[in-house]
């Protein structure tokens, strides 16, 4: 089977990386000649809105994906006139829009921080009346890695919030007040069954994902059932093929939902080396049909991101149970350019393994 | 860094795909166009004797290194004049001729079958004599997968076999009568650094691996320290540099060399899932002179050669703890197109899994 992707970062290019070995075929849609996955696969670079380009790619494949979730919709209905694709229009549609998303969770029965549409200066008033501050002012669209939003933390706040984001549909959120910050990677089959990966706990640092540990310390099987049953819901409720992350979170045996992403989650990274099959094969498996894998866990994982600049590889190597990944991106501030995932059979020895990571690399 | 690959079959796609992560740029050099490893890097399509092509194949290379180990001298030579070639050509002298090979075990202590140098008919008589039937008269080179090979039983035997091969160097080899066939995956770092594997044992049928086991049942630590002592050997007398994996039959606690491979190794498939660090990824940390990584198994491993036919990709996804590895080889009888590796946490699950893909795959 060939498989197209819509983006050819790293996400799609560990996707190919985990379906060469089941037989698959790739290609990819990039706007940038520099997307990484174009060293291991074909590459058309093109705009994704660009129609002739499309058509070029979409030619001979037999299931499209994509690895982020803006893709314009005019895209995907394109696409999807002449190949399916998977996860399907409506998750699109869903995780494009924090407010379509935070409905969606409401409607299923899955808590949520209050929210509220603010489309005009004149909707953040009472809105912050009712949900009160701190909150979180945020862009509906196009947000990720904690761009597009902005922490109310008292009233002088709102003003200059809105100057620098109004004029696009906004969502207020109030802030929750979190022990940590977990998430759920979920798959599910074109046949509908699906299955769950542990709980993974997360650190962001100024927005962006530093640090995943999985399974998540101190886990107790309702936590982790609390979980499923809502990524369960989610996965019907969309009719979903692929895999599904969920960032919830946690305080105390309570979950609350953060947001979802309909593709391979950088917090699902350490499943290559620390589950039985890795989120990207599942992902691969459920698009084309086949059985999902197993994803019970190997021992502990925590994986590290690479932000901004490449390590000492000689340094991260001589780490036992470190598993390196580039993506052969150049380094820029702010930029993930890679991770390490590192494995033990405990999650003690991971702790230590982590501390030896750290010193090597500074 | 990037690395350029004489042979673009399964082993140079394996090798690739272990590299990409640490940062890895691949180019394969190949006569066949369908050479399976095209699909995920450039790929070279000429003779391994092309003077022009290699020039081409070398441009901005770091380090070279090959699939098979009948390159031919020339081609070693050559390419060497550019870049450095790993494992070293003193390897590959070695490893091409069975003779050398074998004169090179007796030279560093290794017990080998008994042997002796076939260059005319008139050789084979006395040969047969010091040595005893049943023998096995082989070609000193080219010989692979049971291939150039013919057992003599008899002395009615012989003068067929002579028909069969003569003309050509070649080697009597005395018979040995072993308990089980086992391999050790030995690794070596630039800085002469040196690795393990645990030992594996190997089923062949007509001359073609079938099943490897790992860790082989049943290896005591004596047997294991004895083969890791022979491979040490081998790698420092050669100054080896990368993966070399030794074929022995063992009897009782008794291991004879039977052959080396200085390239990664079919029966070394399983630690791609079941070992810290793959055999391709330590393959390639080691001739690119990184860290070598750890070679300890994760729980148990049964690796199963698919030969001849491609399999049910549903019925052997549905396994749990299987992983499917195609090579996007035309099938063709006596072919290897792929493997499959079992893992489980225990010996016991893995041979349960086994038995279900057989009958899962007939």
């Amino acid at each position: 089977m060939r498989v197209g992707i819509l983006g050819g970062g790293q996400l799609g290019r560990m996707l190919a990386l985990a379906g060469y070995p089941l037989g698959l075929r790739f290609r990819f849609l990039d706007p940038s000649p520099d997307a990484s996955g174009g060293q291991l696969a074909g590459l058309v670079i093109a705009a994704y809105d660009d129609a002739a380009a499309i058509d070029r790619f979409v030619e001979g494949l037999d299931v499209a994906t994509y690895e982020f979730e803006n893709v314009p919709a005019e895209t995907a209905e394109h696409l999807g006139r002449h190949v399916p694709v998977l996860p399907p229009r409506e998750a699109l549609d869903t995780a494009q829009d924090r407010l379509v998303e935070k409905e969606c969770f409401r409607a299923l029965d899955i808590p949520t921080a209050p929210f509220a549409a603010i489309d005009e200066r004149s909707d953040l008033d009472p809105a912050i009346e009712r949900i009160g501050l701190p909150a979180v002012l945020k862009t509906r669209r196009l947000g990720y890695d904690g761009k597009g939003q902005r922490v109310l933390q008292d009233l002088d706040d709102v003003q200059r919030a809105w100057s620098d984001l109004g004029g696009v549909p906004l969502i207020l959120e109030g802030f929750i007040d979190f022990d940590r910050e977990v998430s759920i990677i979920a798959v599910r089959g074109r046949d509908g069954r699906v299955a769950f990966y542990p709980l993974i706990e997360n650190q962001h640092r100024q927005g962006i994902l530093r640090l995943s540990t999985a399974p998540a310390p101190g886990t107790d099987e309702r936590l982790q059932a609390l979980a499923e049953r809502h990524a369960a819901r989610v996965l019907d409720a969309l009719d979903y093929v692929g895999i599904l992350a969920i960032e919830f979170f946690q305080t105390g045996d309570r979950l609350v939902a953060n947001e979802m992403a309909p593709r391979v989650h950088n917090s699902g990274h350490w499943t290559i080396e620390g589950a039985e099959t890795s989120q990207f094969e599942n992902h691969l498996r459920a698009i084309c049909g086949f059985p999902l894998g197993s994803t019970a866990p190997r021992g502990h994982s925590i994986m590290f991101n690479l932000i901004g600049a490449a390590p000492d590889v000689n340094a991260v190597l001589a780490i036992r149970g470190a598993h390196l990944h580039l993506y052969a991106k150049e380094p820029r501030p702010g930029r993930k350019i890679g991770h390490i995932t590192i494995r033990a059979d405990d999650a003690e020895t991971a702790a230590e393994r982590l501390e030896q990571l750290r010193q090597a690399i500074g």
